[in-house]
């Protein structure tokens, strides 16, 4: 039996569940509308254009209509928008937008793979500024012609999400003047608070003026005015604030919308039709950390959404295990990498979960290659089985590596444990004989022991503000380049000779610049019958990019004698 | 109680227990005997000296004794020897190298660390060149001292291990004429055969003479005379063709020796005499995939010996899963890593394995990145099972990152089916939406539930040979540039209207430049009732560097009509 199966939406999801069905099939007919000009585009990529580092709008187009005929004998009709599904005749109205007529498809399976639009609030005076946002190829050119055609050169990118930063940074690397202007304390959610301060000084440091908590009230001619007061130069806006699912054809005809306002499907991504399918960012997904349905804007899950919606069709077992959300992204000379749970999104959830976190920085491969660079790295663990519930990294060096390493144990339910006997590839150029990732195992193995206790960078304020007893254990000429206010130096390798400057009475925070002395230095201290003392978790090389820039903008008086990022 | 421990060599695996051991407790007395000058150093980074890379000997010093002492309370001692261990009165005799003293400590326990000797054969003739061996900063110091100032630059590398690469690579890169020679049919035989050819070429195209299949007979004077006849020109000879493990000290006392020839231990490390323990590459270890002993010369694991030997002195829970055996390489322009089982020790072991071979070539980064390039990628599993025993990565981009997640899967106890559910962090500078290691494990599972069926490169001479009927997929102006003999053009964008062209009653071999278009060919044609369809593993780009090396080296007619590895 021949079947018909439309597919609603191009891109990610339904090219590939297109494709995915063709190979299951070749009988099937199998029709896919888009209502942009392009069927399948690298979505991830379009900010990229803007530097130039993609050279010419036209790379971002994968694949055409032609090629997806020839090659796959799918019938993909570009500039077609769905504009009713009509489930009870199982059939769809089509419009040709190029030239407004209305058609009829039937189906025998309908596919939604509409995706998400971004969301544009109605701010006052919009007339006044020339607005962009960016979803596909089209939008990318447009905003990219428009810019170089321009005089000035001021742009103003709304929203600290992926897609906001990528536009700022690409924006920058094309020499504009660019402020970005952040509702929130800080950009790129899936990275908590401490360890986002890195991107934010990157981010500072080459050029761009970043602006958090706040908001635009209006704009007035070729400015964007803040909340705060602030006037900010613009004549371009690119507002890039979030998304929001592709939900109307789908509420319009009845199909089930779930708690997060996404569409909502069941384990096979089939909808309460059961005829009717959805993948890719107009559904929610069960989040297999938090047990709560989630929207995930990632095109991973999207094409392993639209496999296994092409092989339920064909009535091949597929599996679900929810997801963790595992992310990448560059801001310029830095890489972040993240999965799993971080601690805002537990607190911003309220999960009752019990945990601990592994806070180092160790060098991303041998110390003397010439471009070992430090590698900042958290990870959470549930206390007290050890399983590791989410991790993130940023550095100059290979960060997606080790948190694809930290996904793929949390995927097999790992703990703090198993990061230890973990065999990992080592020669100098590519990492440490003991790497990032198995020292992450023994440090959250030692917390879950209570071999020792740590603080993290955040509460050093807290240290200094009242007095607390902190010991610098780097050598002289290190503490003499900048140290924590009030810290006293006793160098690791002074420490057992000057042990009696420590008092036993109150608790003691150790640092050095990394936290591999200052363990050592808490262990002989434990060890000498010391009961209370502390490791400072990120230490001096993490609290310096965790103060530099909140010192910075919130102009409050440093902790730190003056800052020292080697 | 002060217990005293006493530590046997003093590089990763010596200093590294050390270290735990100090941590575990401040009373133990712990000394650390090193015969060379210098107790920690950066074993694996030596080559790197050679090219300038790693500009001073003395960088590849990590810690010295006064550092020891002054941060860890260790009395290391360098140019200290220990010559005799007598179980019974638990002492050992050191002899002291600079003034020639004898001396004796006893222990309560011991710890070996010997490491392993490079092995030096017999060869008529030694006395006519320079020959150097590699273990230590000195080695490497006089070696590079050496070429720096003699007049004549042509070094023969013999040995084509991981050293034996690594210092025939950075010579190269030093300018020096270089020519590496290699007793078997190919170097690093932690890749197989297929796989390695990649690397060949990137030796030979780097202007090194690579020599296989071929040994040293004699030395006549600056000539090295190989088995071939053939007289390569050398004033200096650095012989890496393979290490022995220090085993005289534990002989002698006693100590018993596995069937590998290494010091044998248990669980904890501990030999026949449970106050004295070994670690490195002086032991042999259980190999968690062979289910045999092996010796592993690996970094990391002596690393995780040390740390679980210092642990169990101190009563804390120790794990030891056995190993896998992962490890990477850079060779020039190319990264290659490697993790559990290959096909070649698979044969050479004769283990009964029942297994399947995933054998891809896809982009490692979004394919419009300016620097993507294609990763070949291996990968071996369990059958019917499909449990992940091994992969090979080999490409210019992150091969580590792919083969850490192997790794990782591995000890897990994971499948292919794990593979395809992993999410991974996706950013176009990074990877691709759906991973290699999800792709791999994809085909895997098709592979698995016998979707399509599948030759290796390897295979392809014989098809060429015999006449079979392979069909190319590839696009026109793609098989006019280059195309293996006799192979039949028809673009994957044709294939259905020229589906008659094909024969239905014999085998039909499919490829196309990576595997992805011909794999769909193959389900095509298996859905248009072709029931002897097969797609060529690694296709052409993999097929151009398999023969391409072959050829030249044995001079025999090529099967492709030129090379094309773009």
């Amino acid at each position: 039996m021949v079947r018909k199966i439309l597919i609603i939406g191009g891109v990610a999801g339904g090219a590939s569940a297109a494709a995915r069905l063709r190979r299951n099939s070749e009988e099937d007919q199998i029709i896919m509308f888009e209502k942009g000009p392009h069927v399948s585009f690298s979505n991830c990529s379009l900010p990229y254009h803007l530097s130039g580092i993609i050279k010419e709008a036209e790379d971002l187009v994968l694949m055409n209509p032609e090629l997806f005929l020839k090659q796959y004998n799918i019938d993909a009709r570009v500039n077609n928008e769905v504009i009713v599904i009509d489930r009870e005749k199982k059939s769809v109205i089509v419009k040709n937008i190029l030239n407004g007529q209305n058609y009829t498809e039937t189906y025998d399976k309908l596919i939604l793979s509409p995706g998400a639009s971004p969301i544009v609030p109605n701010i006052p005076g919009m007339e006044n500024v020339n607005v962009f946002t960016i979803r596909n190829v089209v939008d990318i050119d447009s905003l990219n012609k428009f810019v170089k055609q321009i005089d000035t050169k001021n742009i103003a990118v709304i929203g600290g999400g992926f897609i906001g930063v990528e536009v700022a940074e690409n924006l920058r690397k094309a020499k504009y003047n660019v402020t970005l202007i952040v509702r929130s304390d800080q950009i790129l959610r899936s990275y908590d608070y401490d360890m986002v301060q890195i991107f934010h000084k990157e981010i500072s440091d080459n050029g761009i003026d970043l602006i958090l908590e706040d908001r635009i009230v209006k704009f007035e001619e070729n400015k964007v005015i803040l909340t705060s007061g602030k006037k900010i130069d613009a004549n371009v806006v690119v507002m890039e604030i979030g998304v929001s699912p592709e939900t109307r054809l789908a509420k319009e005809s009845g199909i089930e919308i779930g708690v997060t306002g996404a569409i909502k499907v069941d384990k096979n991504y089939q909808t309460n039709d059961p005829d009717i399918y959805a993948v890719g960012d107009a559904i929610e997904v069960y989040h297999a950390l938090t047990h709560m349905m989630t929207k995930l804007s990632l095109a991973g899950p999207a094409l392993k959404q639209a496999r296994s919606v092409a092989d339920h069709i064909n009535n091949k077992s597929t599996l679900n295990k929810g997801y963790i959300g595992s992310s990448a992204i560059e801001v310029f000379d830095y890489n972040g990498a993240a999965t799993g749970l971080n601690e805002s999104l537990i607190k911003s959830l309220g999960l009752k979960i019990n945990y601990d976190v592994v806070r180092v920085i160790l060098s991303d491969k041998v110390g003397i290659m010439p471009d070992a660079a430090p590698m900042h790295f958290k990870l959470l663990f549930e206390v007290p089985t050890g399983k590791i519930l989410g991790a993130q990294a940023i550095g100059k060096g290979d960060v997606t590596k080790r948190i694809d390493i930290i996904a793929t144990a949390i995927k097999f339910g790992g703990t703090v444990e198993d990061l230890k006997d973990l065999e990992l590839c080592y020669a100098p150029p590519f990492s440490t004989a003991k790497d990032i990732v198995n020292y992450a195992g023994y440090v959250g193995s030692n917390l879950l022991n209570k071999d020792f206790r740590q603080v993290n960078v955040d509460k050093v304020r807290d240290l200094v503000e009242n007095n607390s007893f902190i010991v610098d254990v780097r050598e002289r000429g290190e503490y003499a380049g900048a140290h924590i206010k009030g810290a006293t130096n006793i160098p690791l390798s002074e420490l057992r000779e000057r042990i009696n400057e420590i008092p036993k009475g109150k608790p003691v925070y150790i640092h050095c610049r990394t936290g591999q002395r200052s363990y050592n230095a808490v262990l002989v201290l434990q060890n000498l019958g010391y009961h209370n003392v502390f490791n400072i978790a990120g230490s001096f090389l993490g609290l310096s990019f965790y103060e530099y820039y909140n010192d910075k903008r919130i102009k409050r008086e440093s902790i730190v004698t003056e800052y020292n990022f080697r």
